[in-house]
């Protein structure tokens, strides 16, 4: 791959090609205000030591859902370090869905990983502060440093999320009884709700990719993150970021990524592209499908896979 | 059994030689309240159609627990109808411990029976009423006319419990995930955590025995509640009321029962007798050492097993 | 209930409003042999002290299948005593279905009861004898004496469920792996299969059903087998003889019972009856449709229930 | 690292340093066969473009046990293609141990990957040919094309994997009742058996991973496998070639491993090294614990992390 390599025309020919698959999935269902979107959107962007390139609806903005986990990671690793985060969470896959219970109750009493439902809320519940606002402060403010702009989360999603968001109560009502979830739980899962609604578009997720990529280093060129801190999320999402399709997304596509169920998927190729995706219609494990076949093309056209 | 055997003779053999085996249990630690109470403390009492017998610690205050659950269920059969009843709660036993929330997600996404915890919490939401004060009202009021006296709850167990209840509460929140809790879920847990802090005595409990043995009616003589609905109730108890250890139950005592966690044990003699038990000191399934202990040996001696 | 109450007026009755229910279920699927059974049959027994009333099919021979499972607990209850057979089966009804093997891993490392597949291998393993056919000659023997005429097994079935019986296969040698199948797995296994291809028919169940309901006597007067034997077995038919449809049959009918897949179901009426239906539809629960809308409604009309 | 680098200083003493670890393994038990070996021997193996370096027990014979999966998926993805074998094998991680029989019940009803045990035997049942001689030279003819050297079986611990493998029997027959395994049940299992009893040392590992780590091409330049196959198996290696401990693993080491339970591990470092380690001491996920120790080491001196 050399320096005159057109990714403009790649991009816009995947987009082209793989356009059509959005028919086959849905829009996510299980908070109202998901259903809005518009299923056919699709977009792609590629991060490069050249610059962005990106085709489609790369610029709409949708929420960050399950993406978010990967910052909040990375803000929980630095700030409480790397044993008081797996004393709280596991790092082991699963085979069951993001938002299973089961585990917590027949396994080792503590979430399998940060990439489920219930392994966020227990990192979220680590994020150091004196109220919401400060310990979101901690999560914006990263997103912010890599990104270069404010943040904002979508009020209505959040508030959404907020009002109907039992299976994730469920959960961190469960840890708090088993010891896994720091401090109060209503203002944990305030905490895990706003994550959730920050406003991001496919381009700013190629951003974060390339952040990822270059081991925590943002555009400016200043060390952001330790590398061991992305190291660790970068593992977690070649594992477990594709909820119960990581297997199958590490054998088709074979990079560290992280969907989110608003449609978004972050992908990084270390040491060379941040890659993004959008595209809110879900296959019935909760990846987009426009996404996860533009990434699959990508990585045999880029030779992407770390494997 | 004729009417000159002596009831009184026999509890007090039976209090003498079973009052020992209490040492081998273990008070519930599940809220900080409980853990106060003595583990030496027997009792046991026998409703008969010549009136009350009772042996040792009768008269001592406890809380019903999980033995109100008999008395909820009693409430939506009569106020909602069997139908809406068991559109929101199976009716088979389950080898899971009483708060499991496992099946919930594997089976058939309402909980399995009225006597575990989360078939209590849905049983709960559907008894009707404007506010959880008269909601609680017809609770109370059933067994205010079941012993002819009014009804008080501890209000520091009740205090504790909703501060504290953490895996209800988790119960509670995937119950609304999945459509099978009605209104509003901190005020059913509020209507859940009051009717466990209910006070009895062990002779209460033999009462309330009384009542089901004579399928529903009361010490006057009045019908309180259907025998459709006893009916039901019985054959919960004989197959989930002494949670996940209600078959070894049956073999070895052989009668409806329903045990709480604060050490009660309400038992039903079809059509002869009601039975309890108190003993505050718990096996690993949750029941009263010393109350399976008496009833086991009750059971053999006034051959009381409906097997 | 007097002596001049018409029971062939009810059977006739009951048969002819309840037949079409069959139309509603399926023929078992797991061995050939048994699709090729007739849906639409049905038929109805009941054994009285004034003797046997039946109406429909009940001369038509079917295979035991699950029903033996009373039949050889009652061997290993007598032969090997209470504690044996406890030491390698448990007492609790379970949530799961017939041929599960879940529990067997995640639980106590037994199997929950006698009445589950898993339950009724490991029993099986523990009656005694030199060969298979001494020890099939325990199981075949009991029968006799109870029915008086010589038993035989279907033996198509009996080869169809040799070679096919892989789930049960799997279930035995997960057994032998935790230490919870006494000898030889394959012997074992050809027991278990020969006891569920024992030929009987509806009216043969009424009559095990009376022996049962008589605590272990034949028709001749003879005691057969101990009381004690007898209400346990009755006490695991309540609790888990319908599969994981034995809650809502105890609600609905309230007797002892047991279902085997070819169709037919026992029932135990204590001190009263002895009942059984036949009818190879099942519900997805593995019982007869026919059968259960039948007890349902002789229960209703002969007040059945033990609750 | 350049040419220069002494790896045999750098092996001497990172086993220097490890080798008191093996302490707080412990010897496999579930063959009898393998409780003989000396828990305290260890090894280390690096195979690289300048030729094999090794220290401390490399030249000790130990069986391959679940390494062997690795091969058998090479041979099955070779002559049956991918569709084929992920027909009946998914690709999915899971929390469970790699025994479980959990997942085949609860699940998607067919091995969620084939470095578990149920998978592996699924895998196994692809490979063709007439008989279980030929199907193993298949197996046993791609290790003599990768060492150049004929390849040998422990015939004890295949005698004894073959007489108490009671586990691997269950999940081979619950997978036949599934419909997920090909052909004769226990010639599969013999297949299974002989494939985990072949034996190797610790440089033989080495020379395996290299193999690996050059996309299937052997130490004289023929290329063997298809690189897309080695892209798969090393895929899978990460995700789940640790057992439940492949997410730790990933974490701490970040190479795609296989370990068994005699205590080798395979590792490949992608485009540039083989690594093996041996010590049969395991840690309760079934890993050798001075294995993961060393490699943990090498990995951080040599940086030998994909992510």
């Amino acid at each position: 791959m050399n320096a005159l390599f057109d990714y403009q025309v790649l991009l816009d020919e995947i987009l082209k090609e793989h356009r059509k698959h959005a028919e086959r999935g849905q829009l996510a269902s299980y908070i109202p205000e998901l259903k809005k979107a518009d299923p056919k959107m699709a977009g792609v962007a590629l991060m490069t030591t050249r610059g962005l390139f990106e085709a489609g609806d790369t610029a709409v903005n949708f929420t960050l859902q399950s993406i978010s986990k990967v910052i909040s990671l990375l803000v929980a690793l630095e700030h409480r370090g790397v044993e008081a985060v797996f004393a709280k969470v596991g790092s082991e896959p699963t085979g069951d869905s993001f938002n299973s219970i089961v585990k917590l109750e027949t396994s080792e009493q503590k979430p399998l990983n940060p990439m489920i439902n219930a392994g966020a809320i227990a990192v979220c519940s680590l994020i150091p502060g004196q109220s919401v606002e400060e310990r979101f402060g901690l999560i914006a403010g990263l997103l912010e440093k890599i990104l270069a702009r404010p943040i904002e989360i979508d009020e209505s999603v959040y508030r959404s999320e907020k009002e109907t968001g039992h299976r994730n109560r469920a959960l961190a009502y469960f840890l708090k009884d088993i010891n896994g979830l720091e401090g109060d739980v209503e203002e944990v899962l305030d905490l895990y709700f706003r994550q959730c609604s920050i406003l991001v578009n496919c381009a700013d997720l190629a951003r974060i990719g390339m952040f990822l990529a270059t081991k925590g280093i943002n555009e400016a060129g200043s060390p952001i993150v330790s590398a061991n801190a992305v190291r660790l999320a970068s593992t977690f999402m070649v594992t477990c970021g594709m909820y119960n399709g990581s297997g199958e997304f590490a054998i088709q596509v074979g990079i560290p990524a992280k969907s989110g169920i608003a449609g978004g998927i972050l992908g990084v190729v270390p040491g060379r592209y941040g890659v993004a995706t959008f595209g809110p219609a879900l296959d019935r494990k909760g990846n987009s499908v426009v996404g996860i076949s533009m990434l699959r093309r990508l990585s045999e056209v880029l030779d992407l896979s770390i494997f």
